[in-house]
Parts: C-alpha cells; sequence; structure tokens
C-alpha cells in the first residue's frame, strides 16, 4: 500500500464542526491551524457583533473554548478519549471590532502527562490558556479552560 | 394623561434582543422573568446541541450571561448608564439534554452600592452569580461574572 498523506488536522476540525456543534458553526468559527500541542481558530465580526457594535461575549467564548476539542484531536488517540469542558474562565480585555483569531498551547509535559494518565485511570484534566487577538494584534479576551480527557463509555 | 401600564421587562429584553445580540438571539435565548434585582433567562436544547447529544457549552455560557444585561434594563438608569462584562467564569456542573433555565438575583444592599457608586464616579462594578438548571431543576451550571456599569459617553 503506498504512503497516503494525512488531511491537516485543520480540515479534520472544519470538515466536522457543522456536525458536531452547529452554533459554533452557525456563528463562522473555523479551525485555522491545528497540530500536535497547538490549536488557532477564528471567528468573523459579521453577523456576531453585539449593540455597541463590539463582537459578543459568547463568541469570544466559543472561539476560545472550541481549541480544546480542536487541539485534543490533533493531540491524543481519538479512538479512545474524548473531550470535555469541566469549567472557563474568560477575561474581556478591549471590545472586539473585527474578525478575531484565538489560539492555545498545550507543552509536550502536559501531552505526557495527560497521555499517561489517561491510559491508567480512564481520564485525565488540563488547563488549556487562551488568547484572542483582533486583525491588528491586540489581545481582545483571555480564558482558562479546565478540560477532561475522558475514555469513550466511561 | 392617564397612568398608562408600562409592558414587563421580560417583554423589553425579548423584543430588543433580535437587535442587540442577534447570535443569542439565533440561540433561541428568551427572558422569562426580569424585574428589578433579578432575571431568568432560557433557551432550547434544539439546535444548541454538540456530538455527544448535549447542550453546546458556548449556549450555556450565553443564557447565563445575559443576565447581567437582563437584570441592568429592569434595576438601573438605562437612559444613563449600560452594563459591561469583564469576566466570566462558568462551571459545567452536568450535561444540559433539555431546554435550560438560568437565574441571578442582585441584592437591594448591592443595588444602592452601585446606583450611588455609578451616579458618584460614572461607573461600579458588580459580581452577578447565575444558576442554570435543567427540565427537572437539575442544576446542570453556574457561572459567576463580573460585570460594569457604565456612563454612557465613558
Amino acid at each position: 500500500m503506498s504512503e497516503v498523506e494525512n488531511p491537516p488536522f485543520e480540515d479534520l476540525v472544519n470538515g466536522a464542526l457543522e456536525f458536531t456543534i452547529p452554533i459554533a458553526h452557525k456563528m463562522g468559527v473555523r479551525a485555522v491551524e491545528v497540530r500536535r500541542g497547538f490549536a488557532a481558530t477564528s471567528v468573523p465580526a459579521e453577523g456576531n457583533g453585539n449593540h455597541f457594535g463590539v463582537m459578543y461575549a459568547g463568541v469570544l467564548f466559543t472561539v476560545a473554548e472550541i481549541l480544546g476539542g480542536a487541539i485534543t484531536v490533533a493531540t491524543f488517540d481519538n479512538a479512545a478519549f474524548y473531550p470535555l469542558v469541566k469549567d472557563l474562565h474568560v477575561f474581556f480585555r478591549k471590545p472586539a471590532k473585527t474578525d478575531v483569531r484565538a489560539e492555545a498551547t498545550l507543552s509536550e509535559a502536559d501531552i505526557a502527562r495527560i497521555t499517561e494518565e489517561a491510559a491508567a485511570n480512564g481520564k485525565s484534566e488540563f488547563t488549556l490558556r487562551a488568547v484572542v487577538t483582533d486583525a491588528d494584534g491586540v489581545v481582545v479576551a483571555e480564558t482558562e479552560g479546565l478540560y477532561q480527557l475522558r475514555a469513550h463509555g466511561k
């Protein structure tokens, strides 16, 4: 069998989002770059504003929260485990008036610990910090989310 | 001029939501009861699920976050002040598989302090704790949001 290159993880996430989280897809949330230990997402200003002309808080929450799922797809064994968000703290730093981009990183040390704990116990918790920036690179929001990687059927 | 009864605040909030926060309106978020110091909102399960068959985290965030605006409408001088959310911490307690209801209360002591500070300084911060329950009354999420009441034009 010839070696086949897998599609990039961002294509997998984007292909699935309409069916996995329709409301996020309706907002226009997209995965921009997804690889082991890293994910970046974006969402347009269009349709996501409030009456002050800035992006609604719930959209900023969503573009950042989705990173937990996206990074899991590219980093852990999806046949065995799925991610859950347990709590998330979002800090609104500046009004967002443009499309925004969110990104988060999981260190190799964290990945090793989570992989080991999940294999041993069927679950493992991890904290993901995300930064959301506007088109000028200004930080508009930051999040700290507590996620759990959990074995299917547990 | 004869005395005219004002429409209930929940009607004001619902009439405005489509234009003030269209994405929340699209989710089906509704104000159920809004009066001085109290607000309750709801959102349907339909269209707001994820691939695990439970309500998406961003929808639970939104139905609770909206309370800060709703309670402000019924409690403070809207001609002079508007609310901003500064940060919000949401705790996901149980999977939500039904329509949900969120509610929050602001004490008379808090209302007095906020009114006084906003009049004196053009702004005042307050914490709003919300509880989100499913159709069986089970707590599915809790939030603690830091809001600011701010004078228009500041």
